[in-house]
Order: structure tokens, then sequence, then C-alpha cells
């Protein structure tokens, strides 16, 4: 296609500030007055608390505000949103502040102080009784019926239960059938910003001012009224940057409404910045979930069934635990045609700080253990793993079981041609490198994803463009640039969309909701693709209404112009022009005044799925158990890449996340306290740039046909199939399969048999 | 009429901020690394400036960055706007900096230091070599040929001629002519926020923020970047809470530019407030003009001719020059059905600051010269001056010749009729208290003014609303809340055409150019006309697409239903309803995912007279010269009253405004020097409230047709004829005419004869 604006790797928009530090992340807020909040969270895993008493505490000089449970609206809410009366409404069971405490870091109380230093002491000033409960961490343990119950209605929060086909007769006629039981751990986002922090004030105007680092503004407005009991326009949510979200920000982190209740007993701006131990310890982070599953083929390697059962760690509140129960089941089981399926996922509570979304939103999970089922069958069959997945994948044309929509485009074939061929995967499998210590294997997983959250959610996407009289455009979006680089992108679709350049275009650094329309924000690999399409309608819009304008200009019917690169032109001949800014002044000063805009609210067509090929090369020293990542590949359908320094930047940081969630980074949780083992970066082994491999990236661009300009996603896909792929690897090095992640040197050399049980 | 929101004297929307002090004003920002910026000011009325050395100054400790003319670009503009490429173009004569001063006062130089003292004392260190050049302050003097030539083209900047009907001939078929010279002063604002400050601010996102207190944050912007040679797209003006314009925020103060070059240069912000004292020496300020004019009556009191000529006294640049030499004819003259006039606008330069627009933009002196000939003519034809006026008056479905406007309404008649029975005209008048020292008089002055700047302007103004998921409504606006209340009144407008509640509206404190639409401002008493034109259309549209989801839910036809405070209803059976907020959450959530807004842009269809009769009863003191006012009526046609406080606030400020600019206020301008002799508040003698008389307000809500709900305008026109009933009044109490404002004792003893030359 034809772009000019589209395509080309234009700097991000909030590349300077970012380089120059200047720019402002909530953390760096100051306002007149602020006061310093700190959270008094449990010691205990479950337990009452049976009295506070805030006296000591409030004689500390410097003490503004004490906040516990009684302060508290007794509305409950669900930090992940979705209130009653949306589509897919998550059951409503936290409170700001809790007597009962059912995780180590559930909020009891909270202090506002003239510092942090102040606030941090009068904690330790508050004293509470606490009646201890007993407690039960594990997953498994918790979902048996003589567990420990944390709450009223049982430990199980849902039960989902699909099925398609007769799976039992796709085992009758099965030729070859592999089980397994997969586990997975809890994952850290790990963005730069630790995933926590807020100023809240309310003002004058008897309205709630809250910054919040989040990637959903509009949700966060929507579910911060729920739980303060106030309407969302008594809310104004201001994004400022963000330095990472990775779903971490999803939603509302306890923090801000409890800046909100010590600001309205203050009176004065309260701001909560979480210490990187604090985030690790107690931000949603990645469920962990076990899989059972069956899963049957015919001797061709024609998938014919997959019977699945999985547990999903929730830990002690619901948030988003109903909807991975679904999801953590759908992504896999729908990524190949596979006629016959059952699944049940079931969403358990733990006293353990709750879970919630983390790129890929369940889908690595469930790739984990539906991609390794296919090496599974590979092997049975003595079928090349990637001629298997060759022979069993969708095609543009069929229907996405997950999600309804079309396959508008499918790039999955190519990303394995490419992929086979540049990690070498022919000759490498068939000259095995094996030295005796250190064996080297290849392993391949695909993936699916989606570029929206369709159709679980109405997603709602707006946009409005105005034009300037010099021929600028500002762009207003409620999408949420959380440093993935989608306003640079909107601005793209904006610029090309209007005729005019890059630099013309004009973004607000920070999103507000009282500005900006509704749009549920940065989830579900969504902005470029959802928001997109509003943007495109928006300046289309306001195209249409400037070419009537320059039509009368230059006498010619608008259906004769076109605009491009800040002219606007008559078709058959180019020379024949009047610039945006020509236009725009005529707009606004003479043709009858009105100042040009287009806006754009609604749902986007449809949600193109994209795909994903991931090949790793691998060197198990059987010694040491270590792994060490050889060489991989990334081959992955994105659609048209709208600016592609940004998709190759959103593929390498997922790479770098999904080695670290294979190899070495686990929330380790204690069975006996409840409390985690290594909040800090030190002992929790986030994956550097120290410990990355070689690789490389392939994009293919199967443009979708809904799309505003062929985009599809990337945010999320370039985790996702990574863990099964090193799996598979590991599995061709040394002919042992590890199950449970993260695959560490440990868990190779037991599976080795060499581990002694003493160690 | 049937409204459920207008016409109740809800709160303001700013008033709690504003009463507790925690409204922020420009000079409460702070910005982490702000400067500090001082300007460096001619101290001769006119001369070239030789030399500049900066070396002393950049020395001095905290000193970071001095801008000189050097610095500025070389385009020249206009400080009052309408930039080249609009209607009404104004002489563009002015850069930011100059090495050529033309008043005492025009900024040479400027300082940005870490303190205003250090940025003070370095201006103190700034070595400038002059050259000082001849000057003339006197307006009289200047039209000479032989005078000082300020410029290089002469001084008189424009002559506006203006002729209708043959004016010769209707001095010839008069029966009565009278004939006069009146002059005027020159005025300040005076609001209580000195009339100027800035803090500029370049990003890393290479735009340039300005908070700016003023009347047209749109306009400052597009000023701004003229003068700065930058795109306004480049800019982003926000206008905090305002403490008062009156005109004094009408375009770009010096500061806004200076501010932003300092900090272009030292890549921080830069604020500047200025003093009092600047603000009373070194902003826009009311025209002094003098009027020579003649009038021709038949025996009966019908008018039948004016021949005017005026001169305008612009001092050292254009700035609103040129249009204040064409109103300061056009109001008085077109104010009474006179089929013969003749009029010469002159504006000329003088070495003074520049003048600029204060409430009424050359009506009151207008009014002043005109309202007086009325009261000459009724003495000689012996008509009760009331009566003259009733004669003469322009009637509903006349058009205006001012504006060209149909007057679609005329309250006059009523508001001279109710003033008359008030104020006691008939029995005080022929019962005149009369004690040999105190003499009591009675006088009447009418006006017309106009509801926006049509035709003289494309009176551009926008609107957005947005209604949120909890019916609650967003209503963003680029005009601007000055203290006048318009937010308010618009926020009314909006509540009412969407049917929601007054509390339900959210228009954010701020206003942002980024965020709002095109609006020409707070200027010409037009933002409750054409903005609130532009709101009710954008709610009209928001309330059409709500009804299509309310008839959806209900049941019934869109006809069929209406909404009011929150609830949609059926109009036959109101029982049956959802609310606003059931509607719009079904909106955004279920009833396929549209966020329901609406927006305009556009010129509103008419520009309605408003009138005004003001009735004084002074009591002057023919030993001492003191006039008191001992009753005031001000009687008001201002269409229908969206929030009748506030217009009753307008009128009470306005008549204060008036007394003072009849009785005591006047910059006094030496002419030796060219400097301001009372630059303070203690020698310029502002109208107090202890001054203030008893007074009365009538209010006639003769309602407008073409506007939103009938509103007019009320924001300048309530001292327009304030001066001349005063001057009126003093002449009905003692017999001597004062044609010089302002009336100080010292001209009524001088009038009387009763002054010894030499005090």
């Amino acid at each position: 296609m034809d772009f000019s604006v589209i395509g080309k790797n234009y700097h991000r928009q909030d590349g300077l500030p970012k380089a120059k530090g200047t720019a402002k992340y909530v953390a760096d807020l100051k306002f007149d007055n602020m006061l310093y909040g700190k959270i008094l969270r449990s010691p205990h895993a479950h337990a009452k608390v049976l009295s506070i008493d805030i006296t000591r505490a409030k004689e500390l000089p410097g003490v503004i505000g004490i906040v516990t449970p009684e302060d508290c609206p007794e509305t409950k809410f669900n930090m992940a949103g979705f209130p009653p009366g949306e589509d897919f409404p998550l059951p409503q069971d936290q409170l700001i502040l809790t007597d009962h405490p059912l995780y180590v870091g559930d909020p009891i109380c909270a202090v506002a102080a003239v510092s942090e230093r102040v606030a941090e002491e009068a904690l330790q000033l508050i004293d509470i009784e606490y009646e201890v409960l007993p407690h039960v961490i594990d997953r498994h343990e918790a979902i048996k019926d003589d567990a420990v119950q944390i709450k009223e209605d049982g430990n199980v929060i849902s039960r989902f239960p699909l099925a398609w086909g007769d799976v039992d007769q796709a085992f009758a006629e099965a030729d070859v059938i592999v089980e397994n039981r997969y586990t997975t751990q809890k994952a850290y986002q790990c963005s730069i910003e630790p995933s926590s922090g807020v100023v809240a004030m309310w003002n004058d105007m008897k309205r709630l001012v809250v910054y919040s680092p989040t990637q959903m503004p509009h949700l966060v407005r929507r579910i911060l009224a729920q739980a303060l009991d106030v309407r969302p326009g008594d809310i104004e949510v201001i994004k400022p940057h963000v330095g990472g979200g990775f779903g971490s920000r999803l939603g509302v982190v306890a923090c801000e409404p409890i800046a909100a209740l010590l600001s309205k007993q203050t009176g004065k701006p309260v701001k909560i910045i979480y210490t990187r131990e604090e985030s690790l310890e107690n931000t949603e982070q990645r469920h962990p979930i076990t899989y059972e599953i069956k899963t049957a083929a015919k001797a061709d390697g024609t998938l014919i069934g997959h019977d699945m059962k999985a547990i999903v760690d929730t830990g002690a509140y619901a948030t988003h635990g109903p909807s991975i129960g679904i999801l953590a089941g759908l992504w896999g089981l729908t990524m190949f045609k596979t006629p016959h399926v059952r699944y049940e996922g079931i969403t358990t509570s733990t006293n353990t700080m709750y879970n919630g979304a983390y790129r890929g939103y369940g889908n690595p999970q469930s790739v984990w253990a539906v991609e390794q089922q296919m090496d599974l069958i590979a092997e049975k069959l003595n079928i090349d793993p990637i001629d298997l997945r060759r022979k069993n994948m969708l095609q543009e044309g069929d229907v996405w079981p997950w999600s309804g929509y079309p396959i508008e485009s499918c790039g999955l074939p190519e990303c394995l041609d490419k992929g086979e061929e540049i990690i070498g995967w022919k000759e490498k499998r068939a000259n095995k490198q094996n030295d005796g210590v250190k064996k080297r294997g290849l392993g391949v997983a695909t993936m699916m994803h989606v570029s929206g959250a369709k159709p679980i959610l109405h997603e709602l996407s707006s946009a409005f463009v105005k034009f300037n009289e010099d021929g600028t455009a500002n762009l207003l979006i409620g999408s949420a640039e959380i440093g993935q680089g989608c306003n640079t992108a909107l601005m793209q679709i904006c610029a090309e969309e209007l005729g005019i350049n890059y630099e013309d275009v004009i973004v607000p650094e920070n999103v507000n909701t009282d500005y900006t329309m509704f749009d549920i924000g940065s989830h579900a690999s969504r902005q470029v693709y959802s928001t997109g399409h509003a943007v495109k309608k928006a300046s289309a819009e306001a195209k249409e209404k400037l070419l009537q304008v320059a039509s009368a200009m230059l006498g010619v019917h608008p259906n004769e112009l076109d605009a491009k690169e800040g002219k606007i032109f008559v078709k058959k001949d180019p020379e024949k022009f009047v610039t945006h800014a020509d236009a725009n002044l005529e707009a606004h000063f003479r043709h009858d005044g009105k100042q040009i805009w287009g806006a754009c609210s609604e749902n986007p067509p449809g949600n193109p799925p994209v795909y994903a090929a991931h090949f790793a090369e691998v060197e198990v020293d059987v010694e040491t158990g270590e792994i060490k990542v050889v060489n991989f590949v990334a081959a992955h359908d994105t659609g048209v890449m709208i600016n592609p320094n940004l998709v190759y930047g959103q593929i390498q940081g997922a790479i770098q996340h999904g080695l670290g969630y294979s190899l070495t980074e686990e929330v380790q949780i204690c069975q006996e306290t409840g409390r985690v083992l290594n909040p800090d970066l030190v002992n929790y082994k986030v994956f550097t740039m120290e410990d990355m491999p070689d690789f490389d990236i392939v994009v293919v661009e199967a443009a979708a046909k809904s799309s505003s300009h062929g985009q599809k996603s990337v945010g999320e896909s370039g985790l996702v199939p990574t863990a099964a792929a090193i799996s598979n690897a590991v599995y061709d090095a040394i002919g042992v399969r590890i199950t449970d992640l993260p695959i560490t040197p440990e868990k190779v050399l037991k599976a080795l048999g060499k581990l002694t049980p003493t160690v």
C-alpha cells in the first residue's frame, strides 16, 4: 500500500523527554501541601482483626491522617473492573481496607504524613490485635473438600466448562493419545517504574483528581468510583508518563482508593509510591496454573481432540480470576483445528496476593501446555514438529473459535517457513551438536493472539481530532501510552488519514478522563487496532470536511481531491493544491467560520488474530543443568507495521520477558507463612540484557482487512510461545521434558536423575 | 418559558475554591527549576537604543538568562490579535523587545533569574546608552502637521470615514442645532488580579506551554505564534483561574512572548508577574478620545443628524486603535434613529503606553458625547429628556446600523418606564432640593450594546459535550471564565438542553487550547450568547443520540420522549422513564458501544443588542465641588437571565466601574516626561465599596429570538451610560455642564467660576 506516514520509523512522541529525564512520572509529581501515604498491611496470610488502636500513631508529630476499615465505603468492588452493568461482570469481593485480611499484605490501615519516613514510623505505632486463622497457599490443596475455607462461599470462585464435538469419541478414534500435567509459576511483570503509585486529591470543585500510572484511565475512573461510592463523573483520572505496564496496571491498584480516602480525610493531596519490594509482594502478577491435558491425534498428525482441566490460582480475591479461568483454556484449545474439545477451568482462591493481568493474559500458560502436547504427538508419530503445526493450524478464512471472528489474514505459514530457515532447523536437527556435557537441541512453538478484547468486552474506543488554523491537528484519545509507543502509532494513523506530516499531529503527554472520550485502555494488544480504528474514522470525518473547504478554494469537486504531506491537491493535477494551513485558516476565519473536527466512539469491526512462531536453539549442560539459549528466532505476523521500530521493540522486549518466564523468574511464596520469599530484584531473577541470546526477528505483514491500515497487534504476542519453544528445545537436547516453569538447572538435573534428594 | 435549570441562581462553579483561596491563579503556579523574569523598560518616552551592555548583569550570581532585541524574531505583530489572514487585520507594528522605544515602559531587555529580587537587581546592571528623541504625549498635538513624528508613516494610523444621508441638508432643515466638544480620560480596568502574568516553558516535546490569565486562550495562542514565529499548534495555552479582566486581558500582554524567549534561552520555565504599578503603567487601558459633535433635531425632538469627529489616542502602538476609531463613532451614532450622519474617527499615535480594550470598547466614550447632546437638545426644546429618548430610540424589528443585525427584542421602553418610576423622576424634577450649597439634580442616559463581535469578527465559538456512563456530562469549551461566571451560565445551558441537573455538568477549572476547540474568547459581551449557542447545539446533538438509546430501552419513538432533571421520560406518561445514568450505561456497555457526544463549532446566528438606561440623582456641593451620588438606578434589558445573581453581579460591578470612570479615575501622564504620575491605588482613585451610593437594578428580560434560551448579554453594558447620566444630573443640579472626564470637584468649581487660577 502506498502510505506516506505509516510504515516509517518516526521517533516516538515521548522519546526526548524520556531520554532527557524531563518526563514526569507519578513519583515526580509535587503539589502544595502534599502528604505521603504508607499502607499498613497484614503480616498474616489469614486473620481477623480484633482491634485497631491508632492512638500512639496519631500523636506522632507529622502524622496528618489515618484511615482504618471503618473509614471505607461498604461497597465491595473488583480491582480489575467490569462492575455490574457491563457484559462480563467480575465478582465484587474487595474492600479498600479490611479487618479480615486474606493474604500477607492485605491493606488494613493507612497513614498520611508530612514525609514517607514519618508515615513509615507511624505504621509501627498502630497497634492491631489479630486472631490468626489457618491458611492455604497451594492451589491444589485449596480445591480439596477439606481445605481451609478462605471465603464464605468456598474457595473455588468459578468453574468454566467448555465443550464442543464429542471428546470421548475422539479418544476412541485416536491413533495416538498423549497426556501430561503442566504447571506454571507466579511471575512478575517488572516494569521499570514499579507498578504502583498515585497522587489523589479532592478539590474544592467537589471532585477527586487522581494521577495514576494506569493502563486504563477511563476504567480506573469507573472502578474507583465504585470503590469510593461516588460517580465516575466525580473523578478526574490523569495518566502521566508510565514506565511500562505489561498488565500490571490494569484496573485499580490498592493505593489509588487508599490515597483518595486519606485525601478526603486530610483535605490535602496524598501521594503513595510503592517501593520495588511492595510492588513485588503486593501487586497483581501472572496466575500460576496447573494443566491436566490429554490430546488425541490421527496417525497422519491430524489433531482430533483435547481434554483439559486447568486449576487457576487467583489468590485472595477474584479480580481477573474468572476470566483467566476461561481464557487459560480457550487460547491453547482454539489455536489448531480441533473437532472435539472438553475443558474445565477451575479458579480457586488461596491466601496469597491476588493475581492479575500479565502480557498474554493466560495465553503463555495455555500455550505452555498445548504446544508441548504437540511435540509429544510429533515425536510419537515421527512427524517434524513444524510440519505438525502446518497441518493443524487454522487458515485465513476460518473462524477463530476463541473470538468468533474470521481469520482475516494468517501469516503463520510464512513465519514457520522463515523461522525454520533462519534457525537452520533441518540441518541442525539432522546434525545435532552433542559433546557429551553440552547438548544442543531445537524447539518450536506457535501461538495465536488477539488484537483486542472482543467479544469478552464491549471494546469501546474513541478519538477526537481537531484541525488548528495552521494545519496541525490535535488528536485526543483516552487510550494509554504506557511506554509501548501506541501514541506514536496512533499519531501516524491520524497523520496518514488527514494527509499531514507526523510532526503536525499533537497528542497530549498525559491522558485526562475529563478531556478524552471513553476508551477501555491498553490491554488485549488492542490500542493500535481498536483505537486506531477510531482515530482513522475521526480523522476521515475531519478530512472529508477539509476537502470540502479546499474544493471551494480550488474550484473542483471534493472527489477530485486528495491530501498528503500537508497539501490538498487535485489528483489529476497535483501541482494544483492548497496547503492544510491555507484551508484551515479559511475554515476558521473566512469560510463561514467553523473549526474542522472529527469524532468517533465505537467498537472496532473485528478482532483479527496475530500469529507467531518462536524457534529456540538451546545448549544444556548436563552436569550443571544450565540452559544456554544459543539462538532464538521470533517470527511474527503483526499485520501492517505502523512503525516498524516500535514493532521490533515490542518483540525484543517480549523475548526477554519470555525467556525470563521460561528460565529464571518465579515469585516464591512460603507455604508456612504466605510470605514472598524473594521480593527484590536480587532474588527475583529477571532476565537482563546480559542474559539475552543472539536473536532474529522476522515480521510478516499479513494485513487485516478490518483494520484501518492493515495493522493487527504485537503488544503481548512476543512472549506467548517462548517457554514452550524452550522446553521443546530442552527435550530435543537432553530427552527429558520439564513441565514445570521456570526450567531451572535444578529441575533439569532432577529430571536427569542427577540431583540427590538432599540438595 | 418552562426551564428547569436556566433562570436559577446556582452557585458559581468556581465559587468554593475562590472563597477558600485554593483556586490557582498564575501567580500561584510553581514548576521545577522555575525562573523569575523581570523586564527592563525604557525610561524615555521616545529614544533610540545606541548600545546594550549586559556584561555586568550576566555576572550577577543567580542570573540565568538575558534577552535583548537581538534575540527576538523580526516578525512584527499586534498584541491585540487579528493577524493577517483574518477579516479585520490590525496593523502589525510591534516587536517583543525594541531598540527604538516609543513610550516610557517600552520593553528593551528582560532577565530570568532564580528569584525576582536577583532579576530586579540584574536590570540595574544592564547598561544602555540612549539617544533621547523628542516626544509627543497629547493627542491633539500629535495630529498636527508639525508634530513630532513617532513613526515612519506618520502619527495618524487610521482615519475612518462614515456617512449616510446628507448631513448638510439635515443641518439646513434643523429647528435646533447643538454643538459641543467632549473629552475622555485614560482609565484603568483595575482587576483584582493585576492584569498581567505568565509562566512560559518550552518542553521536550518541542512545544511551548504558556499559562496565561487571558480572556482569549485561542487567540493568545495565535498572536503568540506570530510574535515568536512558530505555529499556533506549537503552543499550548492554559488559562488558569483569572481575577477579573474587563478587557485588560484581550490579546497578548508583553510578558507572554518575553517569558517565552527567556524560557527558550534558559531551557527552564519562566514566570513573570506584573506588580500593581507595572499593571497601571504598562498594560492596555481605555482610550482617551476627543469628540467634536454637532447634532440637529426638529422642533418635535426628532433627531435628524449628527456630524462628529473623534480623535482617538492609541498610544505608541496600533493594537486596537483602528477598531476603536470605528466603534467610538458607531456606538453613539447608531443608538437613535438618525437619518443623516457624518463621522470621522482619527486614531493617532502618541508616546504613551498603548491603549486597548476596556469594558464597552469605545461605547462609554461615544455615549458620553451623544447622550449629553441629547440633553442639550431636550433642554433647548423643553422636552423631557426621557421622552426625547423614547421618541428617537430604535424599535424591535428595526435593523441596528451598527451590526446590520435585526433588533430581535428591545426592552428599552420598559427600562425607561421602570427607571423613571423608581428614581422618582417626575416628582423630583418638579420639586428640586436645593439648600443653596448642596444642590440636587437628576440625569438619564441610555445605551445599546452588542452580544458579540459580529460582524467585525468572524465570531467562532465551539463546544464539545460528552456523556459519561453515569449520566454526568463533560463540557469542553475554549471560552474564558475570567470571573464573570460564564462557565456557570454555560453549564446551565448545557444542563437545560441535556435534561440533567446543574451539578451533573463538569467543566474543567482551566482552559487548555490543546483540548478545546477554537473560541475567540471573553470580549464583546459574547460568551453566553455566542458560546451559549455552540453549547446548546452540541448538547442538542448529544441529547438526540441519548433519546435514541432511551427510545430502544422504553420501546417508544424518540419523538415521544423528553429529558429533564436526569430523567428521560415519555412525555404523555412521565412515570415511564429511564435515567440518564441508565441510558448512558446502556450506550457505553450494551447498546453497540458508543459513548454519546455532541460537538459544535460555528458562528452564532445573530448579534442581538442589549439596552440600558441609567438614572442618577446627584447632590453637588457648590462650595467644595464635591459630587455625591444620592440615588442610582440601572435598568437593563439583558435578555433572559441564565443565572440572575450573575447578571445582577455584572451590573453591580459595572456601576462601580462606571461611577469611578465618571467621577474619580484617571491615569495621569506627565506631558514633559511621558511618565504615569499616579501608578498606584493610592493615587489612582478607584471607586471603592465605601464610595458606592444606594442603587437599584432593574432587569428586563426581552428575549432574543436567535439565542439558545433568549439570553443576550450583560458583561459590558453596565458601565456604558453611567458617565453621561452623571454629567446630565450634575447639569440638572447646578446648570453647568462638565464635558471632560472624570467630573472632579476641581472641574465643577472651575465650571462654576469658583476656582481661582492660582490653585
